[in-house]
């Protein structure tokens, strides 16, 4: 599994001349970093008597950001899975009629499956970025800065993560199922993009006052 | 090492109740992650005949690129090595007068210090910016979403470092140094704005015509 390599090592196949890891899985490490981020201003609040107003609800964000975390490193490993697959379908023998079509479904399958990985990446984001305004109001302050981060990481591999959805919806003959996905994600995509800008301009606004 | 753990142990590191790493931190790794994206795009364009026309440029920003990923890896660590020096700076005795003055100028040098690492992560994410239009103009086309995500999060750990710079920065008594440091960062910033959101509109009308 790509997520037990070190570090390094990661970012040293991210950076290789291999097709996988690429961005999509790296939007789902940069999804995981901001849930672990949100988990750890948590982690700072919750069981301490000056933040027991908002315990309850601190340590339900922390039990759901835990298992985003999780769900984002295990896209990360998925993501670097499913793109050598639309590859491998890219490179079927395309001779005769037969060939020619056995290819085309084989790329259409293989697509599908690549869009739904990033598209997965994408939700998660966006529900990590669900969790971080409880934190902010009820949270510790000496980690505000950690909630900034949280968001702005979560909505990066949002938006890296969107871009890899796109390319393979671009390729598939079924349309509704592409606008289906389309809409979906451009809804949690603008109330992500919403929640980081007031969750962003609140921190800064507090740090650089 | 915090780089040479694995992925999923740097997150668990990262979402622990532990002082560091956190947000300065995970902004080293958002850079250098977009850094290793920017060399991946590079090793898919050298040495091959129909790039040839951008060989020596994308040759150049491989190189650049490679150092910046090491020198941002080293950052992350860097980063959650100096922010315990500012806890412990604060934590200090401060019964006497004398107590009192040796704390204030270790919570200086402390926070110095930790606005230092944030700060060149800060510029050495920019420099990955810089380094990516070349890609996008001259490399392989196939791979044109991986400058699109390798400029969102190099971007990301620019403006996450940032903010922890920002943090440190308000403690100081050095006003001068502070404005100093806040002058380069301010047109270095600018400047990633500017480039990311050239490479992400580009990269988004392409992939979405």
């Amino acid at each position: 599994m790509l997520t037990r390599v070190s570090v390094a090592d990661y970012a040293a196949e991210l950076a290789s001349g291999k097709p996988a890891p690429g961005g999509g899985s790296a939007a789902g490490l940069a999804g995981a970093l901001g849930a672990a981020l949100g988990e750890m201003v948590a982690n700072f609040t919750v069981g301490r008597q000056q933040y027991a107003d908002g315990e309850q609800e601190v340590r339900a964000a922390l039990e759901r950001l835990t298992e985003l975390r999780a769900a984002l490193l295990a896209l990360t490993d998925s993501d670097a899975q499913v793109y050598p697959r639309v590859r491998a379908a890219y490179r079927l023998p395309k001779d005769t009629e037969e060939q020619k079509m056995q290819r085309s479904g084989a790329i259409q399958d293989a697509c599908r499956a690549a869009a739904e990985v990033p598209g997965q990446i994408v939700l998660r984001c966006c529900e990590t970025l669900e969790q971080l305004p409880v934190l902010l109001e009820k949270g510790n302050p000496n980690l505000l800065s950690d909630v900034g981060v949280a968001a702005k990481l979560a909505l990066a591999g949002a938006h890296c993560a969107w871009l890899n959805v796109e390319i393979n919806l671009a390729v598939l003959t079924d349309r509704q199922f592409a606008a289906q996905v389309r809409s979906e994600m451009a809804a949690k995509l603008q109330a992500a993009e919403d929640v980081t800008q007031q969750l962003w301009e609140a921190t800064v606004k507090q740090i650089c006052k």
